[in-house]
């Protein structure tokens, strides 16, 4: 059924729901990192979070197929439930890469870098929770790129360790597949910061 | 020469060659890996290939720079015709690392990524037949979800596998190359059915 | 405060500041590839030039937010400048890298690949130049696809002779990691041909 009366509030809501299930999986995998116990048990849980994100996306562009008026662009709706749903994929690949790689025990960095993807997910639910405003969220946009020269600068130290010569050839490869992908998700919160900052300035 | 009065249908059939033409390449890739003799002429047919969708996709943009009224947003028209590319490219990319990294054999779990790929091709095709009527495709963009799932659950076990401790190291990079952008792949047809469903949405 | 009428100049000045800046960071690469000396130094002040960069990215947004009728959408302002911003952070991340990796010498191929990324960022400083008059620009466009193609078949090679056996697996790891990103950034120099050429198209 086509509604002719939407209510706009709808979105907003469901986004939330979305943004809040991103920032759980977050902080799961930040307990699992610091305390590394029980991770296969950890990484079904995280699974399982994933999958209630997966439905949360497939409500927000169902919700968008029966609605005709909405309260920011289509593609917007679009792209956000999109990207929001990519940090949530990558956020449990990570945890199963823990698994499947055989990691004996995270590094430093590593946790390091989990939780400024953890403090970026809090900085996202509070956009998405002004969203409706439409505000320029300028201290937004700043912090998210605080965290990422932040990840950058750890990156860099990492890369600098695994190649100094001291470590496994195996090993190196294995922290490569899971740094590589704690950047990429540090990245992918960027994206989610412009996207937001995208429709703000579309809309103002 | 701007013309005023556009056939409309022009654009629909070039993306129909387009996709056929990517259907082409997937197939193709599929014949390689499924009987793996005489591969440097595979990968020859499938640049080939490649190059006949790289005049498609310049016949499109041109006629695109000719047309004065466009049957869908011109930035839409090109942004499918780029993602469909895209997808030829990394196909005909796969086909010639096997011959540049002298791969002995393809996996099984090669051979069903490839497989889901090409399926995945197939819904492309189907879903840029029906874009003229810019129906919402539920099942396309299910189905192709559903497909990634596959390729997703397959790339885990293949992890699992090179990270045993039973295969060379060199081997392990090999292998990393080539799912990688097997996988890759996989995510770009996923784009394209994420830009399809966006075109759908917004003309909607 | 708000402007009611914007210079619209502005934009197209800071848009050409910001390029020049790209095409400086792409020069000092080159610099330092061709003398591979005080490479430490090298990379230092391409950090400095990437926050000058970050300085006119900044500038365009805040621009952005404070003007009322821009002469562009306004998410294609915020794109193009997100993405020369990409190619900058990205030459800057090779230039470390030489650093951090402990690279002794550049190779022929990773000096070409530079060189390839260089003349790209000449065309982009050329097409930024021209974006004010809305001209399609069919000769940047190609000249782009014929460099990538270029750096496509220098990749090529280099797999090739990364692959052949001759090589310690830690230099292959290394090497893949710089070329990686040549490669990646080369295929950033694109995405704004395209992101130049979709916009072009919205606006004419």
């Amino acid at each position: 059924m086509i509604r002719l009366f939407p209510r706009e509030d709808d979105f907003f809501a469901l986004f939330k729901k979305q943004a809040a299930t991103v920032h759980q999986g977050c902080e799961l995998l930040g307990v699992m990192v610091r305390d590394y116990t029980d991770i296969e048990q950890k990484a079904k849980v995280l699974r399982d979070v994933e999958h209630q994100g997966d439905q949360i996306t497939h409500e927000i562009i169902e919700r968008l197929n029966r609605t005709f008026i909405t309260p920011l662009e289509r593609e917007d709706i679009h792209g956000l439930a999109g990207r929001l749903d990519d940090v949530l994929d990558s956020v449990e690949a990570i945890a199963s890469r823990f698994v499947l790689l055989r990691i004996a025990q995270p590094t430093p960095q590593c946790i390091a870098l989990v939780d400024i993807i953890d403090r970026a997910a809090d900085e996202i639910v509070k956009a998405v929770d002004r969203l409706k405003e439409l505000k320029t969220l300028v201290t937004f946009t700043i912090e998210i790129n605080r965290l990422e020269n932040e990840a950058d600068a750890i990156s860099r130290d990492v890369l600098a360790d695994l190649f100094n010569g001291g470590h496994e050839v195996m090993d190196v490869l294995r922290w490569k597949e899971i740094y590589g992908r704690l950047e990429k998700t540090a990245d992918q919160c960027e994206d989610i910061a412009n996207i937001i900052e995208s429709i703000v300035l579309k809309n103002s």
